[in-house]
């Protein structure tokens, strides 16, 4: 089974949609199989992160900031804005899919874990999930 | 289905290879499902990234490789050359493996979205890749 | 079919378990099919390397270590230990699922592919990794 979930984003940084998934695997009735979550874009990105405390989820925004900053000189790639090809960057380093085993009709995530989509462009998107339940 | 695919690289770089993952899927007869592709090599990796614009392949690249240069004097493991430990940090920091769910008996790829072999290692390589369909 | 693993660590570094996944792949009797890895947690993760040469394995753990130290005045999130937030960066830049297909009833693992986790905390844990087996 497949669903297309949308995921708002206002700006750059980590937006948790875990419910969002733990709908569809509940709806969907498997009791024990796999959830596959898959990102249908290039300049944005998933990862699986601590969600209780956001102060995690801001060094990591701040961090990758740093480590892949805008209007780099090795650029050559800039016409469609300063913030693109970062953003193509840090997608490649994160991870576009993501595959959670279910067990007993929910995903097995630890205590501390979301899913989070990992905007790495300055505006407002909507991004288009895709997530795949398997037996 | 499982199918192995060859995928020959000429030198370090992003070579695409979506259309044999496309025939593959195509053949399995598969509308609904999983498509899941694993590299067998721990010296080049896997990414999803924009197949538009050439310029942003060439860009990842190049800042890959300044961030993870040759001849480091961190590196104790030199014997398989100076390309060698680089590709492994290289292949750590990207993908091994990617799920890809299946819709109307296609790949549900953003429009702007290839799948590419990342080859790490400076020489031609011929390299293996496993194709797993699913429902 | 799912099954839970537990894994050690002493310190932070690769640990290999491959051949508790390559038991569970026997023991299920699937003959081609698809085996997720999954990590649940956000302070350690799991990458598929090299496992002959342990040099390689040293260097990668010191290398990631340079790119991501410990006590950067960039990080907010201290309140769990120096070793906290450098560990939440260095598993959203590696992997928390892997997916490798089954052949002939094994992994299709390449010749020098080892599983391994991924400890990115000092101190001794006990980890959990959930391997669900597919068709």
């Amino acid at each position: 089974m497949n669903c297309v979930l949308t995921v708002r984003t206002q700006q750059s940084g980590l937006t948790e949609f875990t419910r969002d998934i733990d709908t569809i695997v509940r709806e969907s009735g498997v009791e024990m199989g796999l959830c596959t979550v898959f990102c249908r874009h290039t300049s944005c990105s998933l990862t699986i992160q601590e969600n209780a405390d956001p102060s995690a989820r801001e060094d990591l925004e701040r961090w990758l900031n740093r480590l892949v900053p805008e209007r780099d000189a090795l650029y050559t790639h800039t016409a469609e804005g300063p913030d693109d090809m970062p953003a193509h960057i840090k997608a490649a380093l994160t991870a576009t899919s993501l595959g959670i085993p279910i067990m007993n009709g929910a995903l097995v995530l630890g205590t501390w874990q979301g899913v989070f989509l990992w905007e790495h462009r300055r505006g407002a998107h909507t991004r288009e999930i895709v997530v795949h339940i398997g037996s």
